[in-house]
């Protein structure tokens, strides 16, 4: 696979950026090294990266990566060797795990995406059991993923302070790939197998703000290490409250935010000589999968909402209600796959990076968000690893991708921070 | 790469040993979970093996590898993930390394593993120097290996405990690819930087004999995990001191030994129904690079060596003379490609399997040494990782492959066993 083509003229910060990475590989990874003795590397997580080619950021950090079918399968022992390092850490005991994946069992893809984590823990020699939270399963099913993989889910029970299966399967270890959008079930409260990643990992406490604040921090270290202005790796925001959308409560207070924010981002615009129109994107605090999500490009497309974009800010997956949001500066996709919107995307397990994808959308415009429901990518898988090459350019595939698992990972810390500074038992 | 074809039709027992080892994977990785608990994994090592159809066993472990030039670069990326997560155990805050290799600077092929050894922990984020023990090189000199790659030597300086360049380079850690067949340098006697692998891993300590040992027991508890004849994974030994080929002292010693052994061997071929010629290798108990190696069928093979055979057995590399030796099993080669003998080597770094290639050799035949000074081997990089294909055949490339992995991590579990046993510093 081609990197995708930038196809704006304006990448010399994003070339000087990639440069600066690439020169500076040695100390960063002394850097991340010494930073993951400090912070414990959350289990797994993928990264929303936005590449504008003045700019390169995450947008967000998914601590129940879906899509671990998008990735090439030549990689797939890198994903199994940090499957390993990932199972040493938790419980290196470990003979079994009971993988939770979300409820949704119609998304044939989502299937597949689970088929593909098995497959990864059964090569690293893990026996592995689906087990449901859907209480509509209430017998072992079998499912078909979208690629023909049969996927068998079966209903977990609780026997005491442990998880189990019907037949008496009795892991040592859960991993949930379910981000607990609909709050944390009394069914996971308490167990005494180890349970990764956390419960507080999930949306029902979880909040974008919290993490764009710890990746603050990250990125202003990081960029004194390697010298570079923080701004280029990181998307201003500001959070709003007390918000419900239905009833128009707190729409001025949000106005003024974005009015905040945009004026920000054009002071940045202004001194960095970039000649786009500032945006933001207002999004729900908690919650996933795209619903929630608004583009704006001035304030007043925040006030008097029409019933529809009402509906679709007033609750994200599960229902669950939106009062808080998280306004983010925009940063525009500028990398393009045939003339479509590409949109990186990479995934790791422990500290290491196993691959990416780019999701590709034909039908949306560099400002808007790739990630939105009903919405139809194409993945398309990065080729190689995420690893230099001295000898190429700064933008070469390799190198490229090089710089996104950089930036990639630099999310996955302020995961870890943030799950430190989140955690109800933390000292 | 097609796997080597098995050019004997006595396969059914090797076939039934892979397909109980892939039936066992979840117990196989956990049990080796289970032993790197117990035990601290070598830096790095390889492992040859042999694959008679009927038995698949490790005959020598290399603790510090050469080769890694014949790797498949493909998998390049599994080889930097598993240096980083060797040297995380040893040294977490390394941000440099200083590499010592082989005196033997003529060897282009050997500086081309050099090179490669260079790239991949380049690739895992350290600054790598690489420093020379050899008197000859008395500055900074550039060589310049097979395919071309610079390799630039300089001579390693003592300031107080620590190793250094000239120029003051002064990393926290020490990499040996040098086995010390010449005995330990002074210069790298207490040195208070971290030494990878440690002294005593070098052949002015090890022997072949202790490894086997501790292989003995490793074979016997794998053996039981996955309920086979531990035989079939192991060659048998014997060990035989006090020699002096020169003067022919212990010649009748050797000779029963091998009687001894040679009737063991036609006690286990009449009893798995095996119509081969038994053979021995007679070889150094300390050393490599398959000088003082001999392929014996008869005890009277060892008896009245004319003077060729006398001085070939009686120092290996470095001039070290050889005064014990280890008489094991010989293990038939089977596997050929275009009728070539072929010769699986297995590498591993920390506890993962990072890839392996076939030595493949037209000139010799299937019960002999394929490490043999001067030999011209071609090395054939395995194509895959060594990870099962549960839908493949047991003998389908991958799965063979995996196999070799297993059984060379066997080895390296026995070499980390050897090293606690011989450690110094072991209470």
């Amino acid at each position: 696979m081609p990197v995708p083509h930038l196809s704006n003229v304006q990448n010399g910060p994003l070339l000087e950026l990639e440069r600066r990475i690439l020169e500076a590989q040695p100390q960063i990874e002394h850097w991340f090294r010494s930073q993951w003795c400090a912070h414990a590397t959350p289990f797994y997580g993928s990264v929303d990266l936005r590449n504008s080619g003045f700019k390169l950021a995450p947008v967000d950090m998914n601590m129940f990566p879906g899509g671990f079918n998008n990735l090439n399968t030549d990689m797939t022992p890198l994903a199994v060797q940090a499957a390993m390092s990932a199972v040493d850490k938790v419980c290196p005991e470990a003979k079994s795990v009971l993988l939770i994946p979300e409820n949704h069992t119609r998304n044939t893809y989502y299937l597949q995406n689970v088929a593909a984590l098995v497959r990864i823990f059964e090569l690293a020699g893990l026996k592995v059991r689906l087990g449901t939270l859907n209480p509509e399963i209430t017998e072992a099913t079998e499912l078909t993923a979208a690629n023909g993989a049969p996927v068998r889910l079966e209903p977990v029970e609780r026997r005491g302070n442990r998880l189990v299966l019907a037949d008496g399967f009795n892991p040592c270890m859960v991993l949930l790939n379910n981000d607990l959008s609909g709050g944390i079930p009394p069914l996971l409260q308490n167990i005494e197998q180890n349970l990764m990643p956390p419960l507080h990992a999930g949306w029902a406490v979880r909040r974008k703000s919290h993490h764009f604040q710890a990746y603050d921090e990250v990125a202003q270290d990081f960029a004194q290490l390697i010298s570079i202005d923080p701004w280029l790796i990181n998307p201003l925001f500001a959070s709003a409250g007390g918000l419900d959308f239905q009833s128009r409560q707190g729409e001025q207070m949000l106005a003024d935010t974005v009015s905040d924010l945009l004026t920000r981002i054009r002071v940045k615009y202004r001194e960095q000589g970039i000649e786009h129109d500032p945006f933001v994107i207002v999004k729900a605090d908690a919650g996933t999968y795209g619903m929630g999500v608004m583009s704006v490009k001035s304030p007043e497309e925040v006030i008097g909402l029409n019933r529809k974009a009402r509906n679709k800010m007033s609750v994200v997956k599960e229902g669950l209600a939106v009062s808080e949001v998280i306004v983010q500066e925009g940063v525009y996709t500028f990398e393009t796959v045939e003339e479509a919107v590409a949109e990186p995307v990479v995934y790791m397990m422990d500290r290491y990076v196993i691959g990416g994808f780019y999701r590709v959308h034909t039908g949306r415009g560099v400002d808007e968000n790739l990630n939105a429901p009903g919405m139809h990518f194409v993945p398309l898988s990065f080729e190689t690893a995420c690893l230099p090459d001295r000898q190429g350019n700064p933008d070469c595939p390799q190198n490229r991708f090089y710089s996104y698992g950089v930036i990639a990972r630099l999310a996955l810390l302020a995961g870890a921070r943030e799950l430190e500074a989140t955690d109800p038992d933390y000292e």
